[in-house]
């Protein structure tokens, strides 16, 4: 199932490597070690401690779960009253590909139209405004938060303009600002990004830091810079099933990836070997669905193409267009190789007509 | 926190140290490889094979999700029916310790009080009988299925002949039988047991193989005999936040420990050490709280003993006693060493007067 | 309050006078009787015999409930299965102001564009394609029914042969129908109806009968052609707080209701008010929002009309247009008088111009 | 089905009659009347203000729903935090007879022993202080409110002094004391109480008054006396289906019972028959299961006294004993009639030997 083993080359996705060199190597040294459970541990604590100097919120809580559609559940379900939903984007990965997640905690999915993946200050206000001034509002579902996707669903960035008139519009309405960072460290390696996580940290209420995608074999950390904002997360961390009983295994991957500024770099080789495949793409003429800066690139393939290419690579497909045509993925991730990379150029040139 | 770090000796729980170490190996050779998520890898695909010949099932399903409340809530949730319930001793793992996990998917737990931590076939039939011949039963949660655990949460076993006479229960009610064995491994190399692998298979409805506490970083795979009984369960482990991305790392966590017997051997170094510091307890003339036959072990201290012990030994604090001692727990694991053992047994004469 | 009390007249909804005579005189004359509660007594069973005779299914299972959000939500959280979701105009009732409580079931409302505030078997055949042929289909949330409304909630029907196309899609895709009837009286007294309650419960798997806006003080009586559809209901609506104790005093209502054909009759006073408003206004030259052919009747006013009217007429908001004028709403009901018809129309020719 | 069709009598429960009279006249009287909807009439306003005026609260809010398992659920659905559960005794009316629907709103009923039906202030504050100081607190479900019942299940009264403590108990761990006033009437009524509404609205964070039960067609008055303990009830009311649209046929039937102290008076009748039955009773050398002052009575009938009884009185069914016996309830209500007394103590004194 290597890229070498049968000859196919696989670009499904960013999740099909197991985890960076340094995480594994930290797990091998400290495995006989005893400590105790459910991230009391100190290796969780020194994660947590990096993650606080990384994001310039000494005082933020940090907690570490094992996937995005747990975290996603999680927090939304801890964050929202009874009477709430959470304002999405269409294409939102809790609108889409979460099974339902948000709805079993109770709570509706309202979703926007998006651009590019992304939505507006100018429609959270409209959504809210409506809400306030509909004379129903009492039979209606409330606003209750926003949630985001830092890069989206399809690979694009909200600006750091973008992301403070958000987050105004938020703080006017009183309602909490969420961002979803499952592939944040592709953002932040990303030369089109103007984003950090000190801003995150500062303009959100709640967000993620993304390690499944992302270099480590699980685990996504929460971060909540003001503490205090969700009492008893620990409680409803375990009631929902997402609290692991060797915590440590989690931290020392955090731990890792918050050392020499591992998460800030590990996406870099993602977006160089996209951009390379990005420049093979439009030299051979293919669309693109979308323009997409980080490690996500949506090229629409007539039949033809799609055969050719897909017997000798492996990509995720995206959506059928109502003209015959097939929106397909193409995804790097920090562990893509050149040689791979390369592999697929020459496809690509040689399918191109 | 290393045993040796400070001095102090660890015996608090059985997922204090890392994995075992054939694991951690296969997870260091595979790192590399590109494979796809979700578990439809290779690697899972072997894992699920070597359970189903490991339980003689040869058509059961096998799904592997990262916790136990997380298994628990994921099985409980999908095999209830609305207005049904489910059967629980008192002091069942999801009666108390799981923060309320089955309450949240909308199901009561029934409890049933318990003897050595088990609760027996007659109990059942009564509660089962109990709520067919209400009147008021209409208005009444109905009792839909039973769990128990093996090892209890007091390391107690059900016996084949008790095993058997639930099951014949259940199915004479046509309920399902759901046995969440997190500790199974602590079993399967206990002498005193005699149920097999292949009698759980053969008698539950869904059971699941612990892996978390049992050698693996994380890890419990669910086993379905009967293909079928829960249709869509892959959606619903994916809503309810416990579908892991890289499937894959914890398929090679059970595909290791399925390898050559690996996971039938495993808890013998628990079950031995176990035995050598109940030795050392019965010579010292520490009450037990419970007769226990696996790598749980209950003590009665009195406060002198207590804070003695507990300066030197880290232990689980279990219950407070009307008459001021307390029962604190004692755990060992695949993983305990001859030397933390020795240090304890030498603590435990030393404070026996 | 009374539309002569202080001189404004009142058209805000169907929902704003008491019960029919008849009923009340009925609920006078058995009030001293004692029956047994929930459901059990005599008059309940007197309804359901009549309501299986109106809809020809002497099989059906009927059950009465107090109002239309809990019937939809009892409904449709024990036909959906775990994995699964609605399918609804954007404009259904459950979709907008139900205030999340299909959510609240733990179940998604997928919502579909509406046209006159209806849907098409096309567009419900597509939806099902759509999910069926998705390679990510066990991560999204499977559509398991279908909700409709007759008439819909912008007051138009669905003709015979529309719902025969999507009873057949439905059939086809072996998922259950459901017909939320909560204004089903005003359908049936419309001349250009031509679906019949045999109709509904030939093509429908689950409909209910609208007692609150069709002359009951309050009940829907839910009907289930096919009997065993739901199993153990009774329970889940006891559940889910939709049990009446005292249910002959629903059960009552529905017995006369179905007595004389009374509720086959009960919505044409609605009908021939509503046409003699429709022919005001048209000659008054308001425009009308939708062409709508029941009791509800949808305008759009400017600024100044509507000051004017709503001075001295009580009138449903309904929506703001972007150009500054609104969208507003006059109901009638089985119980509008001939002289409050007559003074909102002279009010209409009034405020023309 | 009247007492007098077929010479059977009925002492089933105290649900079994309509409407006290002036409920049905009034509501007669305003039929055709045109109020808005969903509580915000004219009726509900002035129910509203009576009620405030007999529990001494000017500022309490107050809602009115159809039944009592429907609050119970809306009310400790609204009031618990995510990590909460809801302490009852174990013959709490949440415990055993409403289906589940606690749980179904994602909480732990968590019981508590009874003693006449009743919890101490005593049991409170040790499952209280358990909680607060096991060191497993974070994994486990927090007590997080208290429901009584008053009368009890069991037709007992808690005392003035009873409810004190447990009141301040509940303050001093700051949890909302609930009670669940289904049968409050005949407590009010009951010679033996020395609690009053005030008393009620001074020591409980939110209670309802029964209607259901106690006079009315259907409904029950939750009383919240400090504003603003539960934000957006309303919509929480809607979104659990509580709502009722013609929401003045409620405010009409609890303005009725708040004219003229018609709600302390109700039940005294029942009070008066059942002490006239418990008279025949003892003489009849029956043996009470219980003693309760109410209109509840808890009898102990041998296989051949039961056959005989209920040949000619309906009861209901409680609990059958392990010697064989039966226990029965025989109820009484404000409608009970001196015909119908008489002719049961006849038959009580024919059966008794």
């Amino acid at each position: 199932m290597t890229s070498s083993d049968n000859g196919k080359l696989y670009f499904d996705s960013d999740y099909m490597e197991g985890a960076h060199p340094a995480i594994l190597k930290r797990l091998l040294e400290t495995n006989p070690e005893k400590t105790p459970g459910y991230g009391s541990d100190p290796y969780t604590a020194s994660a947590r401690d990096k993650i606080r100097t990384a994001c310039a919120t000494p005082e933020a809580e940090v907690f570490i779960l094992a996937g995005g559609t747990q975290t996603n559940a999680a927090v939304i379900g801890a964050l929202l009253k009874p009477w709430q939903g959470v304002l999405a984007a269409q294409t939102g990965h809790i609108s889409t590909h979460e099974a339902g997640a948000i709805e079993f905690t109770g709570h509706k999915v309202m979703t926007l139209p998006q651009k590019l993946g992304k939505i507006s200050a100018e429609q959270i206000e409209e959504a809210l405004e409506g809400w306030a001034g509909d004379g129903n509002r009492d039979h209606m579902v409330m606003p209750g938060m926003v949630y985001l996707s830092q890069p989206t669903e399809y690979g694009t960035l909200y600006s750091l303009a973008e992301l403070e008139a958000i987050s105004a519009v938020c703080r006017r309405f009183e309602i909490p600002l969420y961002i979803d960072g499952a592939r944040l460290a592709y953002a932040l390696a990303c030369p089109k990004n103007d984003v950090t996580l000190k801003d995150l940290a500062r303009l959100c209420d709640v967000f993620y830091i993304g390690g499944t995608k992302c270099g480590a074999l699980f685990g996504e950390a929460v971060v909540i810079p003001r503490p205090g904002l969700i009492p008893h997360f620990f409680t409803i961390i375990k009631q929902r099933g997402a609290l692991l009983a060797k915590g440590r295994i989690a931290g020392i991957q955090f731990d890792t990836l918050f050392t020499d500024d591992l998460y800030l770099k590990i996406g870099a080789n993602a977006i160089e070997t996209a951009a390379a495949i990005k420049a093979a793409l439009a030299e051979g003429g293919y669309p693109f669905a979308i323009d997409s800066p980080t490690n996500q690139i949506f090229i629409v393939l007539s039949p033809e193409q799609k055969k050719k290419l897909t017997d000798k690579v492996s990509l995720s497909f995206w959506e059928n267009l109502p003209d015959g045509r097939t929106v397909m993925r193409i995804a790097t991730s920090w562990a893509t190789t050149e040689e791979d990379v390369n592999a697929l150029c020459a496809l690509l040139k040689e399918s191109a007509r």
